[in-house]
């Protein structure tokens, strides 16, 4: 029997021991998709105690003390700090299988020593440890990013933001971290939305281009990219539920945006043209300026209305979506494509029975201009645990190039989720020495620390030129 | 090399081996959902043979015997009981991988005491063993549920049932297990069947209700709802294709009652509507009574029309649906829960692809108010083997709480396939093991015979509250 | 740790070993549908060198070299053939996981005795040994074919081949492997493009039957089908996008040919009528003469405008289609067994998560009068990989009948792709061993020779009947 989480964790053979400590566990991380607040990094925020630190805002875990039979007055109500934690303990402390369990195990180790693993009765002895840490004067948001060894960190922005907090950043000369922003249109796409038009609003005013067609909805789309851009950004992001459908129509997108402003609700094949048009666009904009696009797509969001209208968004009640779309996924691409609009794209499903569909499709839009240019996304968010990792490695590489992968991200609004940076590499050398071990692949240092090296770093480095 | 299917089959480490033996084996079953016909149970029925026993209504194993290339004549046909029972083992004999291998092997083993493998040779000593056995007296129906360890067993019954052989079976004080009705109004929902209003009129005669309208068709089916409460059920069950998309409307499904007992069959969209709104009212009144619900979707039944005229329903023609209609159910549950009509409900999916997609789905629609409130119901059917009850086991605990899971039913018609709960938790003890011998789990002995005698039974105690 | 592709290469365990190499390996080969053309061997095709041998046709490793970041100009384009294979060397080398890998070493090491794996230094040496070895006159096709213990190899035809080639290989007495044609009448089918009409007055040409109607089409096919028949044919397939959800109704399929024939394009609805009409039509000549029929199905082609533009099909832009028609699977099969004109058909998916309803589908309409009538076929194209493999057979046998499964193919084009069979009989063996080992089945050696030389190719022989 192993022991609980060791220094081998997750590395059950010999080769992957190696490849874990001498190759991958060092190297720096490059975070290039979260959703850390800059601002919270700017004014290098202070964290009160472990509970604002692990459950201000993480609905992974509010899911979970949800299924454990815990009354959101310790979840999201107004039970105390320690009332909170000690309910959250009894839940993880059951967790068997579920990837906070571990995450949780890593944090407690990396950051506050803690080797055991949580109990009942460790709960008063965890409060105080983690703390006396958290309070020390010297685990601010900056502190962590540091000992985390983080050199490029993307946050994830809307068109309108300032990115005034990006400035500050990088006017402390002592912080080496990149700070980058990320460009996430979804407010300006999303037109179905009741408050649409007060985006708009926002948007015109920020980019001062007045917007009564989606050709200016576009300009002012540009305008706020070309600024982002000026930024140092190098990644857009679009959250969709399901890839449009329809062609791209530039007169139909004008047509609907037109209604819209009256204040016409477009029905949903109207919002289908309109936001397939509008993702062509402003891909015409992400190739010319040499960005890297993301997809992330297949979430159906706000299940629980009742919560939604308790609680609001981003608090747990989010699902993978069943729509398949990934012949959609294909269209787009190849209307992209035919346009000259084809640029670096990362395609993320929440679906894991996608995984084969999607690796057979980036693979007919490879190019050769570079190494694996429609990449197969990490992971995301409700697979990101071993199983999910697993099967998105396994998928990739028996329908693609594994060696060009471009590698883990957080997804996180968490300052402690970098062990999921390790949690990954853990996962990929594991798989990786299964293989040698068993006689798939030649037992090569060379040729395996080349790979290694390259998913956890060094192609992030090649792919994103940040 | 292990021998085959000794004690600790299925237990491939030593944690997996002490949880089974000391944890797991000895627990009682609570099948809290089953076919078992009350009417046997009531007249305590005796087997002829082991081809009555095995072969007489189980699809599964006729299903086997036509893809081995046997003919109907020796299945459902004219042959002999002998002849059908040299042809099952010639089948069986080479099934390596199919779950019918290891049912019926346990099966041999725990009620006939045979411990080897079957093979042509053996059959005439099986014939004569298991018969021995069957005829000896001591082998009728309460006999098997009595040495099978049953507490509770929940039957499946239609709203027009008189539950009389219920009311038999409690007055056999010397029979210990609790046999309780569960409430399946399939027929009153499936409006598009020839034979609706037939059943109609059956319903009106047993509620005494006159049903002219969906309201009146309510009431009728609350009025025996009540009946099944007070004759001691806990839950309902429906069997549904996929999950209805429309909106819960109860003016235009009295609308399409009214067009259906004037004999106007319903289009699919009203077959929907209908759906919708009738699984919705019912809900309303299983939350009330504090019932578990319970939702099999995704089975496309009678796909074979030669042989459903020939043989009828049940005999083996039912396959998985792909319709994809997790982002209907997820509609389902919050059109519940904005109702106050969300109580506890199991849901099972025969779409093992489905596992991710319904996992972070019941995740949305937790309240804290019971352990896992909305469960992901046991690996159903087509699923009841390794590969289907490990995948499923997986993905809930990734996405979910696998802790607080309700646990294993033997959805059967027989009466020796209790079996499965212990193939089940032997699978259950195996896969916790070797988490915690690859060191992802702590090897703390409390917490994990807690996780396992929680699964294999508490859970369902708790639960259910029979 | 095992060496890298050994002898024991994928077997990973005692079992395993003794069922390949004493059952398995020396077994020959029934490569029943393949995409080798008649002509190369009639002709007795030699080879000009390694890169026209592995790269002349093979648009798996173009996909994979495009991934890598190789240019056109070194795949499909005009550089050398020595550079093209520096190029393909250099992908390879790091390729860990993808099964070009794995065939890639098999055929080395098979056909031209290299043991080692691929790298940058070894380049040179692996061009010279394999050009030595293609050229040296003995490595022409019928040697290929020889040296594989290839006993039988069926071709995939247009309707209107002459099969003339058929017959020249025929007429060779030295050449003992049966070259026979299959069916594959797509062109005919595929209503909707627009070198359809051209296609029928081809198709009038060779059948000197008039076709003015949806009747003298398939009367003409008929004409075909019997020549094909008459030339040894056994197999007929379809590679089909979906399968179509319509009645079969030819009626309809008479009137929207008939607009074809005038030049009017059918919408989809017609053309989903009219295919699925066509496919019942020629299922019950199939029927008629004892023919299997195969179906692909789930493959979205020529994703890629613009390279399809430039370089047409089949050059490496197909991909998985995610559209579940499964259900209408289950249509199709019950249209034909209502009609009497099911006979035996083997369906392949592309997605391998149909896999589990697709076995359930075929179990639907086993009618005992053969072994697996209805057969799931081996994983497909995009899923021809351990994973994949290994998937497929743990689906089928979970769910239907492994032991009468009809085997593996090669689906190829390519001349030395047969190591693909040992690659399947080592992957079965190994999870058959695994099931001995764990004592999930018993260590019966009788039995499970019987199964492994069964599925091997014994199945292949009764199946076919050719």
């Amino acid at each position: 029997m192993k022991n609980f989480m060791d220094d081998n964790f997750l590395l059950n053979n010999d080769v992957a021991i190696r490849l874990f400590h001498e190759c991958a566990k060092d190297l720096p991380i490059i975070d290039y998709h979260c959703h850390i607040d800059a601002k919270e990094i700017a004014e290098n925020k202070e964290f009160k105690n472990i509970t604002e630190l692990w459950l201000g805002g993480d609905h992974y875990k509010w899911r979970f003390m949800r299924a454990a039979g815990i009354d959101e007055y310790y979840i999201t109500g107004d039970a105390s700090d320690k009332d909170k934690f000690i309910k959250w303990i009894e839940a993880l402390t059951y967790a068997i299988g579920n990837p906070l369990y571990h995450w949780s195990h890593m944090e407690l180790k990396k950051y506050f020593g803690f080797e055991g693993h949580v109990t009942k009765e460790c709960t008063e002895h965890l409060w105080d440890t983690c703390n006396k840490v958290i309070q020390s004067g010297h685990f601010k948001a900056k502190d962590i990013i540091n000992m985390s060894n983080v050199k490029v960190l993307c946050t994830t922005d809307d068109p309108v933001d300032s990115l005034e907090y990006h400035d500050i950043i990088k006017e402390d000369s002592s912080f080496s971290c990149k700070v980058l922003p990320a460009f996430r249109p979804d407010n300006a796409m999303n037109i179905e939305k009741e408050a649409y038009l007060e985006y708009i609003t926002r948007l015109e005013n920020v980019s001062k281009i007045k917007i009564d067609s989606f050709d200016s909805l576009i300009d002012a789309l540009k305008s706020r990219i070309a600024f982002f851009d000026s930024m140092g950004c190098r990644l857009a992001d679009h959250g969709i539920w399901y890839i449009p459908f329809s062609d791209c129509n530039e007169e139909k997108a004008n047509e609907i945006f037109e209604k819209r402003i009256k204040g016409e609700l477009p029905n949903p094949v109207e919002c289908d043209i309109f936001q397939k048009t509008f993702l062509v666009k402003l891909h015409e904009e992400y190739k010319r300026l040499g960005w890297v696009s993301q997809l992330h797509y297949g979430c159906k969001r706000d299940n629980n209305t009742k919560m939604y209208e308790k609680i609001g968004p981003n608090t747990g009640y989010d699902a993978i979506s069943r729509i398949a779309c990934e012949d959609s996924l294909a269209g787009l691409l190849d209307c992209l494509n035919t346009k000259n609009a084809l640029g670096k794209i990362i395609v993320y499903s929440l679906n894991p029975n996608a995984n084969e569909a999607i690796d057979t499709i980036c693979a007919c839009f490879q190019d050769g201009k570079c190494v694996n240019k429609i990449q197969h996304g990490s992971a995301w968010w409700f697979n990101d645990h071993q199983l999910g990792m697993t099967s998105h490695l396994k998928s990739l590489a028996s329908n693609g190039n594994l060696a060009g992968f471009v590698g883990m991200l957080t997804d996180s609004r968490s300052f402690v989720s970098y062990t999921r940076h390790e949690y990954f590499r853990r996962i990929l050398c594991n798989l990786l020495g299964e293989m040698v071990e068993r006689g798939e692949f030649p037992d090569d240092y060379d040729i395996l620390s080349k790979i290694v090296k390259d998913i956890s770093y060094n192609n992030a480095v090649t792919y994103f030129n940040f």
